[in-house]
Parts: C-alpha cells; sequence; structure tokens
C-alpha cells in the first residue's frame, strides 16, 4: 500500500504544481522542504508524513482535505 | 510543526474512535495497525505518514479529504 500511496501522492503533487506554474524550487522554498525531496516526491519515490501533506498543501494554496481526496481518487484508480 | 500535526491527528482519531464505539484493538485490527501503536497515533506521540491516515480512514469509514479537513481544523485551534 506505501508504494501505492506515494505514488498517487507524487503524481498529484506533480498535476498541482504544473496547475499553479511554479517550480519544484519554489515550491520547496514555500513548504520549507528541499528541492530535491519535492523532486523524489513527485516520483512517487519517498512517501510524505502527513505534516508534509499538509505543508505541501499550504504552499500549494489547496486545501489539505482536497488535496488528499484527489490522492485517495487516484489510487482509486491505480 | 511535526508535533502539533501528531497532536492534532490524535485528538481527531481519538473522538472518531470513540464516536463509533470501537476499541483500540477493534481499529488496529481493521486498519492493520497495532493497538500499542494506535494508542500512540491518539497520544500524539507517534506522527502518522499519509499511508497511515488512509488506512485509518478506511478503518474508521470515513472519507480520508474528511479526516484531515478535521485534522487542519484541530490545528487552527492549537
Amino acid at each position: 500500500m506505501e508504494a501505492n500511496v506515494a505514488g498517487a501522492f507524487g503524481a498529484v503533487l506533480r498535476t498541482l504544481r504544473i496547475e499553479k506554474k511554479i517550480t519544484q524550487e519554489q515550491l520547496g522554498f514555500e513548504a520549507g522542504l528541499q528541492r530535491k525531496y519535492i523532486s523524489l516526491l513527485e516520483l512517487g519515490t519517498k512517501a510524505p508524513s502527513l505534516a508534509t501533506v499538509l505543508r505541501v498543501a499550504k504552499a500549494l494554496n489547496v486545501e489539505p482535505g482536497s488535496l488528499v481526496s484527489l490522492v485517495a481518487a487516484k489510487l482509486d484508480e491505480l
């Protein structure tokens, strides 16, 4: 399950970031995370903690619950 | 931030579990997690991964996004 969760989160994160037209570096700066870590999250290589999900949601200016709903929907597709 | 997130998640988890009238042992069984780990989550001693949040939401029969919205609201109170 954990690998799928990481993959689903990464796909949603990448989609939202590109929609917002910001770079991994900008997102990392806003979220207080390394650009490299954002990259690993987007690739699904690293699985996020809830704290990371909340930081990223805030940085992307999306409701945390909406972000997680998108991840749950993506998981159902995988 | 991480400590607050763990505390907020723990408080929400405990409230929902008691509302559903199930024990930590039953929740652990449903979620595929140890009872002791459920206890540490409720106490805010352990911070959950996103994968754990999704498992717990499923076991409690609540939408993952709703669970995370409750945690975000609780965090704003803390």
